[in-house]
């Protein structure tokens, strides 16, 4: 393993929260000293690569001398106590402002915290702040909010990619060392790997969405972002509210490689990084998947048409009362949007539960499938056209090509990060079968010990 | 009890099932004779009703001769076993032409039949023939369908109401003593008030839809139309497959009589009337129920959306192809429907839900909910506008206000056939709780015992 490191990275980089957390039990470390050191690294990095778009160090403080009191006073509420934690802005908290990065909700404060959020604190975590979401993370390039655009560690002239951009900005670099995302077509799986992180979208539904500012309800999941497999395992349990299932007796896994191409064109270096990487993980048991080309556009039209209804289902007041007050870009979005007709997504409905039953036939056959996150590396801030192979492709369609028919089929699905291509990283996704959330991290988390499988890093 | 005949009756006419199955029991009756009644009845009476579209003597008698044999050999399938019965043409039957009263499936013979007439077949019943629909089941007055209007038995002039048109006519008449519908927004309730018989909604559900052509999915119901609530039951547990359970111990009811004018205008003479049937049969326990004024508006909007996209989605293929093979106003109707949007349709899916559960508040203070089936008697065909009061209003809308909240919150309802206002018949609607069709049945059953409650019938 070799790992190079971001040019703009801070106290948590790389670390594990596992070894964190045995620290803090074994006094060697305190949770004021972990979040002092996440408010520094904020402060040192956070100009540049604007992954925060709220942090309040006396809040955050406070939490984490709660957490060393509890400590000193022997109660223990679990491996997240006195970890600092970052979360994603459209995700709601009562004592941080929360703007899901748009000029309709500038400076609202939530009366009550989300779900996953009130779990993460029974957890004890210390939330240090709220992390840039792409504006109502109606969009993957992370660069369109009330607060700009987030910078990529790796590169601060690139995206981070989104919608979760600041949760993999501020993983990535070290600012923290766990922070939560949504993914509604590779929210959290896109800017973890182009930000060189493990992200993890879970199975659909579980994880409550309550306290969560909707994109569309059939495809909406909250999830974690992580250096490592297991880190990302731990927020995982506490905001499923539940243990993660052992590891079942080892078998000889079933891998299958969707075929290159399946999903839209990729970028032929990646592809061969990402595919070697795979080699290593799973041995020569690697076997091609060829079926999921015949899915993969009834899968895109079906999930556009889902989106677009239930996004202006959440928008249409808005529309009609202060279109102006939306980004441009997202603007453009949501007035498509408004024309899908009911009748279409009476089929797309169908179309998504007939899609799930294909997925379950493919699942028999194997335990896991493999591809890369994303088959580009990140674009320069704002672009929206960038060349694959000979092929001048859109920036956005190609962020989205590989991760939206997990999404569409509610399948959990990790990005892990494995090395670089040309200096940016590049992330290898592997999906479960319905439900197997806990195979699948327990599987990784085996298999995938370091934080990243570089198999040539090349230095910028 | 004093009754009237209408004008056009034949053999069946106000006879009960269960003494037609005795009368084959004792001998003193066979399926075939019944069957051969039928058919003489049908020949007499059709030509100037146009209930039936297709009816096959030889087909028809060779069931009859069938069920004589099981009489014979000491079988017995139960109390349908040997009785004619009338099929709605958008219920496929392998062995009788189906058209769904539409251009489109001139001819059109399915291959299976519906689950409801399989069925009825194993329950022994003699199928006679299919009877006229409004074309697609999509119109409340029964008088457009590739086979022209059905008429009224009171008064040929004047509509059936519809869509299950041709059954209540059928059934009405007398020229088969039992019958089936469908029923998206009132097509069985509506007719069965407007020609004199009982019409049976069930709970949305409890009957399999399987091989019945779709209107709009979430708000389609098949059911029984008949001269008694006894024989609706009989017909009841064959297509749903089950025995409904006896009547719960005798205690008070609780009456609700939802406060006239909640669902739009209703004729004065009519509503009087109706209000008095009611007292016939409930006694002076009936309350004024007030609340629904408030829902009706919401359910009407919520239902009218659902309808809208489902039935395009059932029809776009065709809209775009063949748009002329559609009837004027059903296309016009069509057309309309295609633009409801797919963020409305989601949310009239959440009113929907909301709404159901608003009932289920209302029938925690009430057993039964009465109102008049519909607000007006029936119409002149091809007539459009109707005069209430001194209103003139849609008589599409006015048609269909009583009954739709039903089909939108799947509650089951029952249409009591209660006389006669100006010579032509009215209808009492009894609306029970959710999933509580066996109660419902049960008690009506009891409490109604005669064919028809008419305080002052005119004659004509």
């Amino acid at each position: 393993m070799n790992m190079t490191k971001p040019t703009h990275a801070g106290y948590f980089f790389a670390q594990s929260v596992t070894d964190l957390a045995q620290r803090l039990r074994a006094g060697s470390l305190t949770s004021v000293e972990l979040t002092q050191a996440a408010l520094d690294s904020i402060k040192r990095l956070n100009p540049i690569l604007n992954a925060f778009v709220c942090v309040d160090a006396s809040v955050a403080l406070a939490q984490a001398r709660k957490a060393d009191e509890l400590f000193e006073q022997g109660l223990d509420l679990g491996p997240l106590q006195g970890i600092p934690v970052a979360v994603k802005d459209n995700i709601d908290t009562f004592d941080y402002v929360t703007t899901y990065g748009s000029a309709h909700f500038a400076g609202f404060k939530p009366e009550h915290d989300a779900v996953c959020v009130k779990r993460l604190r029974e957890a004890g975590a210390v939330i240090v702040g709220k992390t840039l979401t792409h504006e109502f993370a109606y969009g993957p390039t992370g660069d369109r909010s009330l607060q700009g655009a987030a910078r990529n560690p790796w590169n601060a002239d690139c995206i981070t990619g989104g919608s979760s951009a600041g949760s993999a900005a501020a993983v990535a670099s070290g600012m923290v060392p766990l922070a939560l995302g949504t993914d509604t077509g590779g929210s959290i799986r896109i800017p973890a790997a182009l930000c060189g992180v493990v992200g993890f979208k879970p199975s659909f539904a579980s994880v409550p969405l309550d306290g969560v500012f909707p994109l569309a309800s059939s495809l909406d999941h909250v999830g974690p972002i992580a250096n490592h497999v297991e880190d990302a395992r731990l927020l995982f349990e506490v905001i499923a509210g539940r243990t993660c299932a052992p590891l079942a007796n080892p078998r000889p896994l079933r891998i299958g490689w969707i075929r290159s191409g399946s999903f839209g064109p990729v970028d032929a270096e990646l592809d061969s990084q990402v595919y070697q990487a795979a080699q290593q993980l799973f041995g020569e048991g690697l076997q091609e998947v060829d079926e999921l080309a015949q899915l993969s556009a009834d899968m895109k039209a079906t999930l556009q048409v889902l989106q677009r209804a239930e996004a202006f289902n959440v928008h249409a007041e808005r529309m009609q009362s202060a279109p102006h007050m939306f980004e441009a870009e997202v603007r453009e979005r949501l007035e498509l949007s408004c024309e899908v007709r009911g009748w279409q997504y009476i089929r797309a409905q169908s179309s998504q539960a007939r899609l799930k039953a294909a997925m379950a036939q493919v699942f028999k056959r194997y335990d896991l499938l493999v591809s890369p996150s994303v088959p580009i590396t990140a674009t320069v801030v704002d672009a929206r056209e960038v060349q694959v192979g000979a092929q001048d492709i859109d920036v956005r369609a190609a962020l989205l090509s590989h991760t939206s028919a997990w999404n569409l089929t509610g399948l959990p699905a990790i990005s892990l990060p494995v090395g670089l291509v040309r200096g940016m990283p590049v992330g290898l996704q592997v999906i479960g079968a319905a439900g197997e959330d806990d195979q699948l991290l327990r599987v990784m988390a085996q298999r995938f010990a370091g934080h990243a499988v570089a198999s040539e890093p090349t230095e910028r």
